[in-house]
């Protein structure tokens, strides 16, 4: 199992697909996988899946495949999503709402345990279970609640003040929708930032090729 | 110029983020910027920067730097987010409010033209100007409006028909939020999956890498 500590940084990113594949086959009952198929979904080559699925030990078999629902298993425990970290959301519009949900759906890696707004209007209301508090109250939530994980989904224009007042009530972790830059402003912060348009343009470039093509 | 026809795909994924860099840049008033003061904003190195900028023509200066409007002017012509694409959106919950909330904020790429619900309550309000139209409309409203693009938001498990009357009306691009494998469906078809959980992932295993160091 030593070869796990060495996974480069290119296959961890190319482990969620391979986890949200080995899912959908293990949920429809498929046992095993071959490389070739297993390349086929993820738009790769055979050759290259077997080598970033040698990374993690042997599981495939001469002829008959990978064992899907272990190398589920194996993947899950790599990427460490059977743990349950304790999450608050700040920002509950419509993307909020949207990643409150997803993150409770999923069930896997954070439990959200606090959604927080401003707005006087969805103070008190209910987002599956949650009952929206007043982020005046972040700093002794995070310090009684010992938060890991903030998910901001505030404007950029109004996160400023929060990012602080998470940094110093001691998140140091944080899954970004707010376009704000951390890791520029605070030291030792973990951070997944999310720039939704970004996918967008690179459609837009692949439009604009294939209509000059 | 010839330069810009060979550039590789993954110049291309970078250069959202160039692109993001030097708006703010721009919008802050600053007319250039080093290679090295871009690496540390993109998280890489100076000499990655020279090599990726180079791909599209001669706009470093020693000594002076990048000159920002006009390499954010090459990377909109080269990324063609200038274009504005006849867009529609499928999925009026909180996600498509979000999706469609910033492509009508964003401005440029994908002109949102019509939005799209199953939901009889939700069938006839407003999103941003746009009035919510029933599904059943798509496929007279895709033929009648060249729509290029559709933004899909419907969930898994409801999206398979509304792919293929699409697909049948002559959209052939898609944003793609619902986790259907539209490549191996369609083909012939541009899509831009968005994964949004692949970064939670990511977010959990360098979390528990951390712990475990």
């Amino acid at each position: 199992m030593a070869k796990r500590d060495n996974i480069s940084s290119s296959v961890i990113r190319r482990l969620p697909r391979y986890y949200r594949f080995l899912r959908e086959l293990d949920s429809r009952g498929v046992t095993h996988v071959s490389s070739g198929e297993l390349a086929r979904r993820m738009r790769s080559t055979a050759s290259q899946v077997r080598q970033d699925l040698n990374c993690f030990g042997e599981f495939g078999q001469q002829g008959i495949g990978y064992n899907v629902s272990m190398l589920r298993d194996v993947i899950e425990d790599i990427l460490g999503i059977k743990c349950m970290y304790p999450a608050i959301l700040i920002g509950a519009g419509n993307i909020g709402h949207a990643i409150a949900n997803q993150v409770m759906f999923e069930g896997r890696c954070f439990e959200l345990i606090g959604i927080f707004d401003k707005d006087p209007d969805k103070i008190g209301s209910d987002v599956g279970g949650l009952v929206i508090q007043n982020v005046d109250q972040l700093e002794s939530f995070c310090r009684s609640h010992y938060v890991t994980t903030a998910i901001l989904c505030v404007p950029k224009a109004a996160v400023e003040p929060i990012a602080e007042t998470l940094y110093e009530s001691g998140v140091r972790s944080f899954w970004n929708f707010s376009h704000y830059d951390l890791n520029m402003k605070f030291d030792n912060v973990i951070v997944e930032n999310v720039h939704i348009s970004d996918s967008l343009m690179q459609l837009c470039f692949r439009l604009k090729k294939t209509n000059s093509d």
